[in-house]
Protein backbone atom coordinates (compact mmCIF):
# COMPACT_ATOMS: atom_id res chain seq x y z
CA UNK A 1 0.00 0.00 0.00
CA UNK A 2 1.09 3.53 -1.01
CA UNK A 3 0.07 6.64 0.97
CA UNK A 4 -1.22 9.55 -1.27
CA UNK A 5 -2.58 12.99 -1.04
CA UNK A 6 -5.27 14.97 -2.56
CA UNK A 7 -2.79 16.93 -4.93
CA UNK A 8 -5.31 18.29 -7.23
CA UNK A 9 -9.35 18.56 -7.97
CA UNK A 10 -9.50 18.90 -11.84
CA UNK A 11 -12.05 19.45 -14.97
CA UNK A 12 -11.72 16.45 -17.18
CA UNK A 13 -13.30 18.99 -20.03
CA UNK A 14 -13.96 16.30 -22.80
CA UNK A 15 -16.19 13.87 -20.33
CA UNK A 16 -17.32 17.14 -18.40
CA UNK A 17 -16.61 15.32 -15.39
CA UNK A 18 -14.00 16.18 -12.22
CA UNK A 19 -10.68 14.30 -11.74
CA UNK A 20 -9.16 14.13 -8.68
CA UNK A 21 -5.45 13.65 -8.86
CA UNK A 22 -3.90 11.52 -5.93
CA UNK A 23 -0.27 11.78 -5.24
CA UNK A 24 2.50 9.64 -3.34
CA UNK A 25 4.27 12.04 -1.54
CA UNK A 26 7.93 12.92 -2.86
CA UNK A 27 6.87 11.43 -5.80
CA UNK A 28 5.87 13.12 -9.65
CA UNK A 29 3.63 10.25 -10.52
CA UNK A 30 -0.37 10.83 -9.73
CA UNK A 31 -3.40 8.65 -9.86
CA UNK A 32 -6.47 10.15 -11.53
CA UNK A 33 -9.37 9.31 -10.56
CA UNK A 34 -12.89 10.27 -12.08
CA UNK A 35 -15.67 11.07 -9.83
CA UNK A 36 -19.27 13.07 -9.72
CA UNK A 37 -19.90 16.12 -9.51
CA UNK A 38 -21.66 15.96 -5.80
CA UNK A 39 -18.85 14.34 -4.22
CA UNK A 40 -16.34 17.02 -6.53
CA UNK A 41 -18.22 19.50 -4.66
CA UNK A 42 -18.15 18.26 -0.91
CA UNK A 43 -14.26 17.41 -1.90
CA UNK A 44 -13.48 21.23 -3.41
CA UNK A 45 -15.30 22.48 0.06
CA UNK A 46 -12.85 20.89 2.41
CA UNK A 47 -9.77 22.23 0.09
CA UNK A 48 -10.75 25.58 -0.41
CA UNK A 49 -11.24 25.76 3.67
CA UNK A 50 -15.12 26.85 3.04
CA UNK A 51 -17.67 26.35 5.48
CA UNK A 52 -21.48 26.48 5.48
CA UNK A 53 -23.77 27.22 8.29
CA UNK A 54 -25.15 23.62 7.85
CA UNK A 55 -23.53 20.21 7.75
CA UNK A 56 -23.17 18.57 4.12
CA UNK A 57 -23.72 15.10 3.63
CA UNK A 58 -20.26 14.02 4.46
CA UNK A 59 -19.92 16.52 7.34
CA UNK A 60 -22.90 14.28 8.54
CA UNK A 61 -20.99 10.91 8.39
CA UNK A 62 -18.09 12.93 10.61
CA UNK A 63 -20.26 13.98 12.71
CA UNK A 64 -21.98 9.96 13.24
CA UNK A 65 -18.62 8.68 13.78
CA UNK A 66 -17.70 10.87 16.25
CA UNK A 67 -21.25 10.55 17.84
CA UNK A 68 -20.91 6.87 18.04
CA UNK A 69 -17.03 7.20 19.73
CA UNK A 70 -16.14 5.36 16.15
CA UNK A 71 -12.64 6.81 14.33
CA UNK A 72 -11.80 6.32 10.70
CA UNK A 73 -8.48 4.30 11.39
CA UNK A 74 -7.72 5.03 7.23
CA UNK A 75 -9.21 4.64 3.81
CA UNK A 76 -7.74 2.07 1.34
CA UNK A 77 -8.80 2.40 -2.77
CA UNK A 78 -8.13 -1.19 -2.58
CA UNK A 79 -9.12 -3.18 -5.73
CA UNK A 80 -10.84 -2.28 -9.36
CA UNK A 81 -13.45 -3.58 -11.34
CA UNK A 82 -14.99 -2.75 -14.89
CA UNK A 83 -12.78 0.55 -15.14
CA UNK A 84 -14.64 1.39 -11.15
CA UNK A 85 -12.21 1.94 -8.36
CA UNK A 86 -13.49 0.62 -5.00
CA UNK A 87 -12.47 2.01 -1.60
CA UNK A 88 -12.97 0.63 1.92
CA UNK A 89 -13.24 2.69 4.90
CA UNK A 90 -11.35 1.08 7.98
CA UNK A 91 -13.14 2.18 11.18
CA UNK A 92 -12.68 1.39 14.84
CA UNK A 93 -15.48 1.14 17.04
CA UNK A 94 -15.41 2.73 21.04
CA UNK A 95 -14.40 -1.46 21.94
CA UNK A 96 -11.41 -0.57 19.33
CA UNK A 97 -12.94 -3.27 17.23
CA UNK A 98 -12.09 -2.94 13.39
CA UNK A 99 -14.97 -2.96 11.27
CA UNK A 100 -14.68 -2.03 6.86
CA UNK A 101 -16.87 -0.49 4.73
CA UNK A 102 -17.42 -0.66 1.35
CA UNK A 103 -17.67 2.59 -0.51
CA UNK A 104 -16.69 4.80 -3.70
CA UNK A 105 -13.37 6.63 -3.85
CA UNK A 106 -14.86 9.78 -4.31
CA UNK A 107 -16.70 9.10 -0.77
CA UNK A 108 -14.32 7.56 1.27
CA UNK A 109 -11.59 10.78 0.18
CA UNK A 110 -14.45 13.51 0.79
CA UNK A 111 -14.68 11.64 4.85
CA UNK A 112 -10.49 11.13 4.96
CA UNK A 113 -10.47 15.04 4.44
CA UNK A 114 -12.25 16.02 7.09
CA UNK A 115 -10.97 13.59 9.47
CA UNK A 116 -7.87 13.67 8.70
CA UNK A 117 -7.14 10.02 8.20
CA UNK A 118 -4.75 8.83 5.99
CA UNK A 119 -5.38 7.63 2.16
CA UNK A 120 -4.22 5.09 0.71
CA UNK A 121 -3.85 3.57 -2.59
CA UNK A 122 -3.10 -0.66 -3.23
CA UNK A 123 0.08 -1.69 -4.39
CA UNK A 124 -1.55 -3.12 -7.55
CA UNK A 125 -3.89 -0.15 -8.24
CA UNK A 126 -1.07 2.58 -8.02
CA UNK A 127 1.30 0.25 -10.26
CA UNK A 128 -1.37 0.23 -12.79
CA UNK A 129 -3.18 3.64 -13.19
CA UNK A 130 -0.16 6.05 -11.93
CA UNK A 131 0.90 8.51 -14.50
CA UNK A 132 3.94 10.93 -14.18
CA UNK A 133 2.63 13.97 -13.23
CA UNK A 134 3.27 16.97 -16.11
CA UNK A 135 5.93 19.52 -14.29
CA UNK A 136 5.81 22.96 -15.77
CA UNK A 137 9.36 22.92 -16.95
CA UNK A 138 8.14 20.49 -20.16
CA UNK A 139 8.08 21.60 -23.45
CA UNK A 140 4.43 21.34 -25.30
CA UNK A 141 4.14 18.04 -26.83
CA UNK A 142 5.69 16.33 -23.38
CA UNK A 143 3.80 14.68 -20.99
CA UNK A 144 1.85 17.38 -20.72
CA UNK A 145 -0.36 16.35 -23.22
CA UNK A 146 -1.96 14.14 -21.21
CA UNK A 147 -3.10 16.35 -18.79
CA UNK A 148 -3.14 19.80 -21.10
CA UNK A 149 -7.16 19.43 -21.39
CA UNK A 150 -7.49 19.64 -17.43
CA UNK A 151 -8.59 23.26 -16.31
CA UNK A 152 -8.69 23.78 -12.72
CA UNK A 153 -12.20 23.16 -11.30
CA UNK A 154 -15.01 26.11 -11.51
CA UNK A 155 -17.38 24.68 -8.80
CA UNK A 156 -19.93 26.79 -8.45
CA UNK A 157 -20.49 27.31 -4.76
CA UNK A 158 -22.38 30.12 -4.81
CA UNK A 159 -24.54 28.68 -6.67
CA UNK A 160 -24.21 25.16 -4.80
CA UNK A 161 -24.85 27.45 -1.39
CA UNK A 162 -28.08 27.93 -2.41
CA UNK A 163 -29.18 24.50 -2.96
CA UNK A 164 -27.69 23.71 0.48
CA UNK A 165 -30.44 23.31 2.76
CA UNK B 1 -44.93 16.16 16.81
CA UNK B 2 -46.56 14.65 13.68
CA UNK B 3 -45.25 11.68 11.84
CA UNK B 4 -45.02 12.63 7.85
CA UNK B 5 -44.49 10.70 4.95
CA UNK B 6 -42.69 11.47 1.99
CA UNK B 7 -45.83 12.43 -0.69
CA UNK B 8 -43.96 13.69 -3.41
CA UNK B 9 -40.21 15.24 -5.14
CA UNK B 10 -41.17 18.00 -7.52
CA UNK B 11 -39.27 20.43 -9.20
CA UNK B 12 -39.84 24.34 -8.28
CA UNK B 13 -39.68 25.34 -11.71
CA UNK B 14 -38.88 29.46 -10.72
CA UNK B 15 -36.51 28.79 -8.25
CA UNK B 16 -35.10 25.61 -10.39
CA UNK B 17 -35.24 23.58 -7.20
CA UNK B 18 -36.85 20.50 -5.94
CA UNK B 19 -39.02 20.29 -3.53
CA UNK B 20 -40.00 17.97 -1.04
CA UNK B 21 -44.05 17.27 0.31
CA UNK B 22 -44.00 16.17 3.39
CA UNK B 23 -47.82 14.18 3.89
CA UNK B 24 -49.64 13.66 7.38
CA UNK B 25 -51.18 10.16 6.82
CA UNK B 26 -54.93 10.45 6.38
CA UNK B 27 -54.37 14.22 5.72
CA UNK B 28 -54.61 16.68 2.94
CA UNK B 29 -51.93 18.75 4.49
CA UNK B 30 -48.28 19.00 2.81
CA UNK B 31 -45.43 20.64 4.39
CA UNK B 32 -43.53 21.89 1.50
CA UNK B 33 -39.51 21.79 1.58
CA UNK B 34 -37.08 23.25 -0.85
CA UNK B 35 -34.11 20.78 -1.22
CA UNK B 36 -30.67 20.55 -3.19
CA UNK B 37 -30.10 18.62 -6.31
CA UNK B 38 -27.72 15.88 -5.00
CA UNK B 39 -30.38 15.37 -2.07
CA UNK B 40 -33.11 15.33 -4.18
CA UNK B 41 -31.63 12.64 -6.40
CA UNK B 42 -30.24 10.99 -3.11
CA UNK B 43 -34.10 10.25 -2.25
CA UNK B 44 -35.59 10.41 -6.09
CA UNK B 45 -33.22 6.72 -6.23
CA UNK B 46 -35.47 5.47 -3.49
CA UNK B 47 -38.83 6.54 -3.93
CA UNK B 48 -38.35 4.55 -7.66
CA UNK B 49 -36.90 1.50 -6.23
CA UNK B 50 -33.54 2.56 -8.30
CA UNK B 51 -30.53 0.53 -7.59
CA UNK B 52 -26.39 1.46 -8.33
CA UNK B 53 -23.50 -1.02 -8.34
CA UNK B 54 -21.88 1.11 -5.74
CA UNK B 55 -22.98 2.44 -2.70
CA UNK B 56 -24.35 6.28 -3.10
CA UNK B 57 -23.54 8.79 0.13
CA UNK B 58 -26.61 8.26 1.46
CA UNK B 59 -25.96 4.39 1.35
CA UNK B 60 -22.88 4.90 2.73
CA UNK B 61 -24.50 6.76 6.26
CA UNK B 62 -26.97 3.71 6.59
CA UNK B 63 -23.81 0.92 6.22
CA UNK B 64 -22.22 3.36 9.19
CA UNK B 65 -25.01 2.60 11.19
CA UNK B 66 -25.11 -0.88 10.69
CA UNK B 67 -21.78 -1.72 10.94
CA UNK B 68 -21.18 0.23 14.23
CA UNK B 69 -24.88 -1.22 15.51
CA UNK B 70 -26.30 2.00 15.63
CA UNK B 71 -30.06 2.05 14.97
CA UNK B 72 -32.33 5.18 13.44
CA UNK B 73 -34.99 5.64 15.95
CA UNK B 74 -36.44 8.45 13.92
CA UNK B 75 -35.87 11.62 12.19
CA UNK B 76 -37.30 15.24 13.08
CA UNK B 77 -37.88 18.27 11.56
CA UNK B 78 -37.71 20.31 14.92
CA UNK B 79 -36.92 24.07 13.77
CA UNK B 80 -36.34 27.05 11.69
CA UNK B 81 -34.35 29.90 11.39
CA UNK B 82 -33.82 32.05 8.58
CA UNK B 83 -36.19 30.44 6.57
CA UNK B 84 -33.93 27.53 6.95
CA UNK B 85 -35.32 23.81 8.59
CA UNK B 86 -32.47 22.28 10.94
CA UNK B 87 -33.88 18.20 11.07
CA UNK B 88 -32.34 16.14 14.15
CA UNK B 89 -31.24 12.48 13.51
CA UNK B 90 -32.15 10.35 16.86
CA UNK B 91 -29.32 7.82 17.12
CA UNK B 92 -29.40 4.46 19.21
CA UNK B 93 -26.16 2.97 20.00
CA UNK B 94 -24.95 -0.14 20.76
CA UNK B 95 -25.26 0.25 24.88
CA UNK B 96 -29.40 1.61 24.18
CA UNK B 97 -27.73 4.99 24.64
CA UNK B 98 -29.59 8.00 22.68
CA UNK B 99 -27.67 10.67 20.65
CA UNK B 100 -28.67 13.44 18.35
CA UNK B 101 -27.10 14.43 15.37
CA UNK B 102 -28.04 17.86 13.65
CA UNK B 103 -28.60 17.48 9.93
CA UNK B 104 -30.42 18.96 7.01
CA UNK B 105 -33.57 18.16 6.33
CA UNK B 106 -32.81 16.44 2.92
CA UNK B 107 -29.76 14.37 3.64
CA UNK B 108 -32.09 13.52 7.32
CA UNK B 109 -34.99 12.21 4.75
CA UNK B 110 -32.69 10.40 2.62
CA UNK B 111 -31.23 8.20 5.23
CA UNK B 112 -34.62 7.45 6.79
CA UNK B 113 -36.27 6.52 3.69
CA UNK B 114 -32.87 4.03 3.38
CA UNK B 115 -33.43 2.63 7.67
CA UNK B 116 -37.32 2.67 7.48
CA UNK B 117 -37.35 5.35 10.28
CA UNK B 118 -40.35 7.61 10.85
CA UNK B 119 -40.33 10.78 9.91
CA UNK B 120 -41.66 13.75 12.35
CA UNK B 121 -42.41 17.62 11.88
CA UNK B 122 -42.69 19.53 15.22
CA UNK B 123 -46.05 20.85 15.82
CA UNK B 124 -45.03 24.52 15.49
CA UNK B 125 -43.37 23.79 12.02
CA UNK B 126 -46.50 22.18 10.98
CA UNK B 127 -48.72 24.73 11.78
CA UNK B 128 -46.56 27.12 10.24
CA UNK B 129 -45.97 25.58 6.83
CA UNK B 130 -48.52 22.72 6.27
CA UNK B 131 -50.70 23.99 2.99
CA UNK B 132 -53.54 22.20 1.79
CA UNK B 133 -52.40 19.69 -0.85
CA UNK B 134 -54.62 20.36 -4.22
CA UNK B 135 -56.91 17.89 -4.86
CA UNK B 136 -56.98 17.24 -8.79
CA UNK B 137 -60.73 17.89 -8.47
CA UNK B 138 -60.76 21.24 -7.96
CA UNK B 139 -61.48 23.85 -11.02
CA UNK B 140 -58.79 25.93 -12.23
CA UNK B 141 -58.03 29.04 -10.13
CA UNK B 142 -58.53 27.18 -6.72
CA UNK B 143 -55.86 25.90 -4.16
CA UNK B 144 -54.57 24.17 -7.14
CA UNK B 145 -52.55 27.73 -8.00
CA UNK B 146 -50.39 27.33 -5.13
CA UNK B 147 -49.13 24.23 -6.52
CA UNK B 148 -50.05 24.67 -10.67
CA UNK B 149 -46.33 25.31 -11.63
CA UNK B 150 -44.87 22.54 -9.98
CA UNK B 151 -43.96 19.73 -12.18
CA UNK B 152 -42.87 16.47 -11.50
CA UNK B 153 -38.60 16.37 -11.08
CA UNK B 154 -37.25 14.55 -13.90
CA UNK B 155 -34.01 12.81 -11.76
CA UNK B 156 -31.48 12.56 -14.75
CA UNK B 157 -30.89 8.99 -13.90
CA UNK B 158 -29.04 7.83 -16.72
CA UNK B 159 -27.06 11.09 -16.42
CA UNK B 160 -26.17 10.90 -12.79
CA UNK B 161 -25.48 7.29 -13.17
CA UNK B 162 -22.54 8.30 -15.69
CA UNK B 163 -21.10 10.02 -12.62
CA UNK B 164 -21.57 7.78 -10.10
CA UNK B 165 -18.34 6.30 -9.55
Amino acid sequence: MREVEVKALVMDPQQQMPVLLLREPQSERVVPVWIGHPEATAIAIVLQNREFPRPLTHDLLRATFKVLGAELEMIVIDSIQDSTYYATLHVRDPQKQSHQIDARPSDAIAIALRTGSPIYISEEIFQLAAVEMPSSEEEPGGKRDKFMNFVEAEMRLAEFKRFAQ
